[in-house]
């Protein structure tokens, strides 16, 4: 097997976890980290997860085959410019941001040379938990990698990219930019969004003592996402602002229906809607956990 | 310890549960049960849950102490109005219905003797099972039992519900009839009502297939209060028509707020309201955690 050299660009969990799984099935023969916060750097090395660590994007590209970008969303698009301008060694550039649309039009607007080596990636797995430290080289085990190759993405770039996140145990499915970033508007962004609103709104609430005193196992499930981290969720939602809007509208005109129906207590429509709306749902379920998840 | 004959009047998954925790505590001295369909009562009898079965609403409140009202939401106002007018033997008549304030109206209309047994009660508790033969002895161990007596509520009568209620385990709270129907819009009702919405809206979308693929683990949980029964969701949103307009209202305010700020990619507001959200939710899980939920 052909062995890479791998450059991660922002040591945290996903990070950490493509590089330890990277090691253990011996697709790299080396992994060199770089990141704005030393400490982590140090802390990769002392984990005995990475190798060794750059003192720049330069001098990552410089040393790497692959360079894949698992920085947090908004920071990723000056980095993946720097790095396709500046390419150094590096024949594959990825990354693993939720939002594809900003970095495949700013990687676009580049010479087409320069633009070739990028292939936008989108693990679709993740923790509640964060860090370097919590780093498993199992985190992309049968789970779904998206790739959104640009017109001009070079196919050797591709098959690279491809190759690597199988290696870790991940299936990679193709999908344009746009379909990617409305698929995950919908199942992602948006129930952040709503469960984010419906907590902040509860917490409001003149009885909101109450409210919490008495809610259970299922509103436990139902708000689990609010606990997610804001600062990604604000800059997801900044990246995806055409997608998301999109989805909030949709939601917000079946969301209306439904209150329509409630006001003038059409329980057929109730019915109806309801009805629809768990078919599709058991069907999910079920397939899903056909799938092993 | 006083034993006394218990009549269940709709034989499912509470009717039974409440049985069988009260056979086991010894508080029953008998369970006789009444349902329109006798398929059940023959179930109950055969699995050990009921003692016998009465032929109409009217025997069975000449053979029991307590009555509890088990049927469907919209099918207890007309039980509770001829069991209030045709007490029999019932000292005590009480109800599980997830919506207090139809029910309480109805029996505030009466001549106040004739209310004055009548004890609203909801138990907080349930199970994505339903029907008699998903039956628990321990469904309300742990769980919170809502009373919302009426003015007029005779006090033994409110002392026996409790007494029943704590005999199986649960934890029983007072509260009004509106503060009672308003938390439970907030917790449960609307909560429902956003997952329908939400899955409805995605199952209509012209990628839908590839949006229930592409979804994880994060939205199974978000969505599996829209796999809950229909019908029972359809009833209780007629029921509870006030108290869910106003939260439907409320979080639809709440969520334009943050479809505004993303439209203006507003970032402060956005991490701001994820940061207040998520406190809130961080909190509540860890009462919901000592709680030992």
């Amino acid at each position: 097997m052909e062995r890479f050299d791998i450059g991660i660009v922002g040591l945290g969990l996903i990070g950490g976890s493509l590089a330890l799984g990277l090691r253990e099935a011996g697709f790299a023969a080396s992994v060199t980290a770089w990141d704005l916060d030393p400490s982590v750097l140090k802390q990769g090395r002392e984990l005995g997860i990475i190798d060794s660590t750059a003192s720049s994007l330069a001098d990552l590209t410089g040393r790497a085959d692959i360079v894949a970008l698992c920085a947090p969303t908004l920071a990723c698009e000056a980095l993946l410019l720097e790095a396709l301008r500046h390419p150094g060694r590096a024949r594959c550039i990825t990354d693993v941001a939720s939002v594809k649309g900003p970095l495949c039009s700013a990687a676009s607007a580049l010479d087409t040379q320069l633009s070739a080596r990028y292939v936008p990636g989108h693990p679709i797995a993740g923790s509640e938990l964060s860090g370097v430290a919590a780093s498993r080289k199992d985190l992309f085990q049968d789970h779904r990698v998206i790739l959104s190759p640009l017109e001009n993405t070079d196919s050797s770039a591709l098959t690279t990219a491809r190759l690597m996140w199988e290696t870790v145990g991940a299936e990679v499915q193709l999908m344009s930019v746009t379909e990617h970033d409305a698929v995950l508007a919908a199942t992602s962004h948006l129930p952040h969004v709503l469960a984010y609103a419906l907590v902040d709104a509860l917490a409001q609430s003149p009885i909101c003592d109450d409210i919490f005193r008495f809610a259970a196992g299922g509103f436990r499930d139902f708000t689990r996402i609010a606990s997610s981290n804001p600062v990604m969720w604000r800059d997801i939602s900044v990246a995806n602002r055409e997608a998301l809007l999109a989805v909030i509208d949709d939601f917000s005109q079946h969301l209306g229906q439904l209150r329509s129906a409630v006001d003038r207590s059409d329980a057929a429509v109730l019915e109806d809607t309801f009805s629809r709306a768990k078919s599709a749902r058991d069907l999910f379920a079920e397939k899903l956990e056909r799938r092993g998840k």
